[in-house]
């Protein structure tokens, strides 16, 4: 693929974006080639291990590979990062057949990229997440999820009920402080299930209790809740026994 | 308490620390109210109910309670911080009796905020921090703990072995990616355990496999590891069902 615009520091609003560092860089690389502009090494990278498995990857999937300082310095955000992909950003449709993770209105960008992460490890695929939300694509979100968004297929929809209606017939498992059911004794009796989370501050609305079996996560009173990324790594740890 | 110096950011050296914001400020006031040597208000601050239950707090505990602009904005590293905590830093003795964790050289401070806070909201309010290793009273983790450091026990042994001499008879959980038993089909034994887990980016050294009882969390080859934060959680939240 050509690209033929000026690099800049990223922004929402561009419609490609970085991997910041050869960890993410390589991910990208063995999962989604076909997405890359081109790849650029900083003339200071000496881990030869990561810089001959970039060569390669590049070479096998005809992708430009340039060393350039200039573009680097101006595109990354800390100054250990000495490689960088330049992709152009894509979307997905999620599988019906999958279990699925909901996020609505996530707003934390580590957290984004903690979920995800853990997410892959537990062999879901698929989030949707339910906008006004965290730009998956920033090379923050990328970043903390060391780059396993490439393995993920994810859609962002305006409105809860936009996924609904594409996604009728499955079992809804909203999270919720005063949630129906603990997660310890829910039994699952379908794999295509979605299991769907709010926002870090305000989690999910009252109304969400009856979209589906509400579920809650056993905590004692010595804290509000759980951190948002921890409560959808311990449901995915459950549903995924 | 009285405090007769001048207040500067923070810094691990000084012999107090601050909580950054009102939230942690509360926690504080609340499990530590001892340690506390002041409490800092800036004229912004306009939420009634968090400065009433401060200054209830306050009075209660005869802590001295200041408006000061100069010096909260010395200190604090957001726009968005209007109450600190000075307090005096402090050091318990972990409870034989109880569930620990061990964390050998954790280095994020972040994770660290989130396990604490983690901790606590399972029930396990003592954790041993293997140096070196990130400082429990740094005001970021203090903040990513949301307060919850002022509900745990926690002390810093200079090498494993000293943790270990001081709980010699209780039963070690060493977690590590070739652990020898499966979190799922572990059965616990004892409520006087230790889970050990290693730092984020290197974790535990093969040695501990020897320790224990080695523990590994099932997940997909997808990724390396789970997020050390994430681990923990999802052992806590196994261990305390």
């Amino acid at each position: 693929m050509d690209i033929n615009f000026a690099l800049k520091k990223y922004q929402g609003k561009m419609e490609h974006t970085y991997t910041l560092g050869a960890f993410p860089t390589i991910e990208l690389l063995k999962h989604k080639p076909e997405c890359v502009y081109k790849v650029l090494l900083h003339p200071d990278m000496d881990s030869q291990g990561q810089l001959d498995l970039i060569s390669s990857l590049c070479q096998k999937h005809q992708i430009a590979l340039e060393r350039n300082k200039k573009e680097i310095e101006k595109i990354r955000d800390k100054d250990n990062c000495l490689a960088v992909g330049v992709l152009k950003k894509y979307e997905e449709s999620l599988q019906d057949a999958q279990g699925h993770i909901v996020l609505v209105h996530p707003s934390d960008m580590g957290n984004m990229g903690t979920i995800i992460r853990t997410a892959i490890g537990f062999g879901i695929n698929d989030i949707a997440v339910i906008e006004p939300a965290v730009d998956l694509f920033h090379p923050k979100v990328i970043r903390a999820s060391m780059g396993a968004l490439f393995q993920l297929r994810f859609h962002s929809y305006a409105s809860f009920e936009d996924y609904q209606k594409e996604f009728c017939d499955r079992v809804f498992y909203p999270f919720m402080l005063k949630g129906a059911t603990d997660l310890q004794k829910l039994e699952k009796t379908s794999n295509r299930y979605s299991l769907i989370f709010g926002n870090e501050a305000t989690g999910l609305k009252d109304e969400f209790a009856t979209y589906g079996q509400s579920v809650f996560i056993r905590h004692l009173p010595t804290i509000d809740s759980l951190n948002l990324s921890m409560a959808v790594g311990i449901a995915l740890y459950e549903f995924t026994k």
